[in-house]
């Protein structure tokens, strides 16, 4: 099977202007795909911006809403995958994993969720995920938390799954992905001063000690109260970096190589070596 | 409450002369006492050495055996607290955490356990851990794994827990270690090439997602088969190393702040912030 080519969107766009986002991402789509990339990963909350406040409330919109369809039209225009990370409302059908515990949160018209969405390159919806360990004030104060863990979709032979920032921080969280089979975990992420320890240091260790790839594609440059410090990056089972981005904004490509996936998890058998009966305070 | 300063001895001593390494440790001892250390901590299997092969049949003693009472009589005349790695012939009593399964393995005399024995600065035995994760041919050829993955035990105010080697590499077992309130994790360790990465990067990385000090306490140097890549260290829960070892034989000194790891447990919530029932499929 031949490697899966990414491209990792490292960009804060433009804050509470979702028309231009969607500019952005039409622009680095074309970029990608010229880059033999079948994948554009963009950061947390890319479509609307993360430092909106309470924006949150009119910038939300459902997974197929308006900004959701002009994704599909941007994927299928280029021929390449897209996530993306946007405020989802919840609609009356179709959405799964939320908590339903709409009071308080988001205002009219039901919950609104921190979201990463997934679509294929024919602009067809493949995975829609909502993050399940929300990080601080703002987030708290406007987001209901998901309850599905694990999201996957298949693209190119490779099995793919979704969270979103904080959620990675989590052992637990990347486990119980691997356990259910993920080779690349695509985390859309706002990693903020002063935590660069998560992008340079724990994500790697992640995607050693669970054997699989992740890419961890940031924001970046300061928004609001809000410093984000990039250093997006691939990170490969064997716990070397594939590839790591700078500060500013960039698009980064790296492979997920099924070779080296097989060889790695041969080399550090981890998930075969657990003890699962010993793990149950963790539950 | 003042900072605990521990020793971490990084050496491989003298594989098959257990004479030789209690020889070693009184001196380590000597040394680590003259040094303000309230703790001094061995490798993985000091007292015997690693690559011994048949040998751990005939090297291996009860926990309060020969050696243990000589490291118990170092530990009271230095006035400071011993951790070592050492391979432990059960006996009919008093021994917990195995699994009990002797079939096959250990020959004569029962099971044997790769074991880590906490002694205090007055020679009593604090804690005594049967390695959990067992790595490699060796090990599995030769040892039962203990079935007890959280050992603790109290010193100078500082709630210490015991693993060794491999366990740690797995995120859950450090897990059950903070929930259960364990300040200072101790893994005396038998790290080899080309695994560096764990000593590097991983052990950093588990120190600040369970917000606890890890001190990792390495063999060095080749021996038999094996390339021990020392570099021991002990890392703080604010995801710095606070000392490092380098290649060679060397007692490293560090500290272990109470006051550090209240500030970095109420920056770096993670424990509070988990989600346990999501993470069932660990179990």
């Amino acid at each position: 099977m031949p490697p899966l080519r990414i491209a990792l969107l490292q960009s804060s766009g433009h804050p509470g202007e979702t028309a231009r986002n969607l500019k952005a991402l039409d622009e680095a789509a074309g970029r990608a795909a010229a880059g033999g990339a079948g994948l554009l990963i963009a950061p947390e909350l890319f479509l609307t911006g993360y430092a909106i406040g309470d924006g949150v409330r009119r910038l939300a919109e459902p997974a197929d809403g308006p900004s959701g369809r002009a994704v599909a039209r941007i994927a299928a225009t280029h021929g390449l995958a897209v996530l993306y990370g946007y405020p989802e409302r919840a609609g009356d059908t179709g959405d799964t994993g939320g908590t339903g515990d709409a009071g308080g949160r988001g205002g009219d018209g039901g919950a609104i969720f921190n979201s990463a969405r997934l679509v294929g390159p024919d602009g067809a919806e493949l995975a829609n995920y909502r993050k399940t360990h929300l990080f601080g004030d703002f987030e708290r104060a406007w987001f209901t938390p998901g309850d599905t863990p694990v999201v996957q979709a298949t693209l190119g032979g490779v099995r793919l799954s979704i969270m979103i920032c904080y959620d990675v921080e989590f052992p637990e969280n990347v486990r119980a992905h691997a356990l259910a089979g993920t080779d690349l975990l695509l985390v859309p992420t706002a990693q903020m001063h002063p935590f660069q320890f998560v992008a340079e240091a724990l994500v790697p260790v992640r995607a050693f000690e669970s054997q699989l790839y992740i890419a961890y594609v940031n924001r970046t440059g300061p928004e609001g109260d809000f410093d984000f410090v990039g250093l997006s990056c691939l990170a490969g089972p064997d716990g070397t970096v594939k590839a790591r981005a700078g500060r500013g904004e960039e698009l980064a490509f790296g492979e997920v190589d099924p070779g080296l996936l097989a060889a790695s998890r041969t080399a550090n058998p981890y998930l075969a070596d657990r003890r699962p009966e010993l793990y149950t305070p963790l539950t």
